[in-house]
């Protein structure tokens, strides 16, 4: 904070107040904040009604009641502020109203000073990593023999996706999407009535939370035998995968991990329809840093933790995208996720 | 806007997005965002792999590429800004990112001019409502038959109602609290490992969303016979909730709800252990305006829709809490929750 000329860092929803105190804000009206100052002691403001579920740590705790201001009472923790610092996740509204209580003070995003504490994993967090991403596999190897495709629909599909993944010992799942048939081209396609049907191909992207930590994995499946464009797209998305995993490494740029596995589909003329990153970081929350994408300089080091993603979205045909977690490694990427990469037929 | 001297509305994650749209923005780091000038067309800024899922409506869609600045695009499609309001919900490093392009702009939040288009329902969100309740209804109706309390932990009973709620119809189930014996003193606790036992009362509060409007509802169970101090608090807290519905009608503020219901535990001298207001609004947000809070002035009409749900919780030994989501009609509430409000025995 010194360095950065931050005289308070507030934190509100969002995962850095867990990785700090242990203590998750609800996402709600009611402002929880945890307000550190550069000189003193961190200040725990929290509603009443949530206060039994504070677990003490290393900072005092304010309780306001429901006709309190909490703003101005995390105003009052903070003391004198020239320039401050704010989660990333907490709701504008709140820093709104900070801001007009404090019109001079210069604001800046918290993830700038908490980037690098929490882009590097401990090994606890990647084993934690590791047996979310455990858990997800053993669906997507439960799935061939258990999960029927043909004449469902993709919600139901999704729905027992889901419970599925509770089963295998999540504590939440926080996305089921199936994309079957042109669906699939949709990349962050949302569930719904398509009854999925024989020639489908069909991208299962799921993942929730074990202990805290995420899973994301995805896998492309063959409703019935694939037809020989299925095929081929599927056999470049793969070998794009792989690339991208082999191209980790410390030292090597985020950039770099997007190139790897971006050639592979760009030289076969496909692209155009690789439309997103190669991945992104993943710990405690599902999306943080590092990101694999063009023009992040982001130097790769034991440690770091994210997906390898690509995919090829042919529209008004299919999809494919095959997604790995992985930590970064002493001399390579430690892969998390073991599930089948083949393009599994199911029924 | 016009009237508020707003140049521009930017509205992202949160519902005022779906309640004019139709889109619901996803909560990641990648900005969606409409844009609305006062003097112009909307504009929709969405990243590019998830433009498949926006349907055209009132509204131009603009597209970003994974290596695109979005908030640059929104500044651009805003035109020249001198006052601009932001969804509350906004994630506040959004917020940072469009205060540094525009260092001399005055924020405000949006709700300030969404509110009074939002806090009256039509017939049709009220019905939707209604189904959504008539839905927790019937996961309280199956309790006493189906679940057994007794030798289960807190966690096996929210996972069980979770559940029960998605087969009852819900599309998500966004909470489902278990609080048992002492852990219902604690109105947001967190369902945990505690073995629920003979002589606990348990608070079950759940709800999630139907048709994109949420449901909310508490009751609580005894585990056998309850002792004369549960049924007495559970009375008391059976008769705040009357009479804070009694009390809602067109013209009424909505202190006077909270105050109506919270006479009732203060006289019985059980006020300091109701340590939260009587209610929320209730739509596409489970907590919205108006707020049945002291000080809020804001008068019910008909076609607000929000909670009752007056509790008391007893540090060490047990909370009551009873929950209904009611309508202000033309004279009076229409409650829209139906199950069985008394202290019914489970095993």
């Amino acid at each position: 904070m010194a360095s950065h000329g931050t005289d308070v860092v507030l934190l509100s929803v969002g995962s850095d107040l867990p990785y700090f105190t242990g203590y998750e804000a609800m996402p709600t009206e009611r402002l929880t904040v945890l307000v550190v100052p550069a000189d003193g002691e961190p200040v725990l403001v929290v509603p009443e009604l949530e206060a039994p579920r504070v677990v003490p740590g290393d900072f005092e705790t304010r309780v306001w009641s429901e006709t309190d201001d909490p703003v101005l009472l995390a105003a009052q923790a903070a003391g004198k502020v020239e320039s401050a610092a704010v989660g990333d996740h907490m709701w504008s509204a709140f820093l709104v109203a900070f801001q007009d209580l404090w019109p001079h003070v210069r604001w800046s995003a918290a993830s700038n000073l908490t980037k690098a504490l929490r882009i590097r994993k401990e090994p606890a967090e990647i084993e934690a990593l590791r047996q979310a991403a455990h858990g997800v596999d053993r669906v997507m190897g439960r799935i061939p023999g258990e999960v029927r495709f043909s004449g469902r629909t993709e919600l139901e599909l999704s729905r027992r996706i889901a419970a599925m993944t509770m089963e295998e010992g999540h504590g939440t799942v926080d996305f089921a999407m199936v994309g079957s048939g042109p669906n699939g081209a949709s990349p962050h396609h949302e569930p719904g009535d398509r009854v999925i049907g024989e020639g489908d191909l069909v991208v299962c992207d799921f993942g929730g939370r074990m202990s805290g930590y995420h899973s994301d994995s995805t896998r492309t499946f063959s409703v019935g035998p694939p037809a020989p464009d299925q095929v081929e797209v599927h056999r470049l998305v793969l070998d794009a995968n792989r690339a991208g995993v082999a191209a980790v490494a410390p030292g090597v740029r985020s950039q770099d991990v997007d190139r790897a596995a971006r050639k592979v589909i760009t030289d076969a003329g496909y692209g155009e329809h690789f439309i997103h990153r190669t991945g992104h970081g993943i710990g405690l929350e599902v999306h943080e840093h590092p990101y694999m994408v063009e023009g992040n300089e982001t130097v790769l080091a034991e440690g770091m933790t994210f997906s390898v993603e690509p995919g090829i979205y042919l529209p008004g045909r299919f999809g494919v995208r095959i997604e790995d977690i992985v930590a970064c490694g002493s001399d390579g990427a430690d892969v998390l996720n073991r599930s089948d990469r083949a393009l599994v037929v199911v029924e």
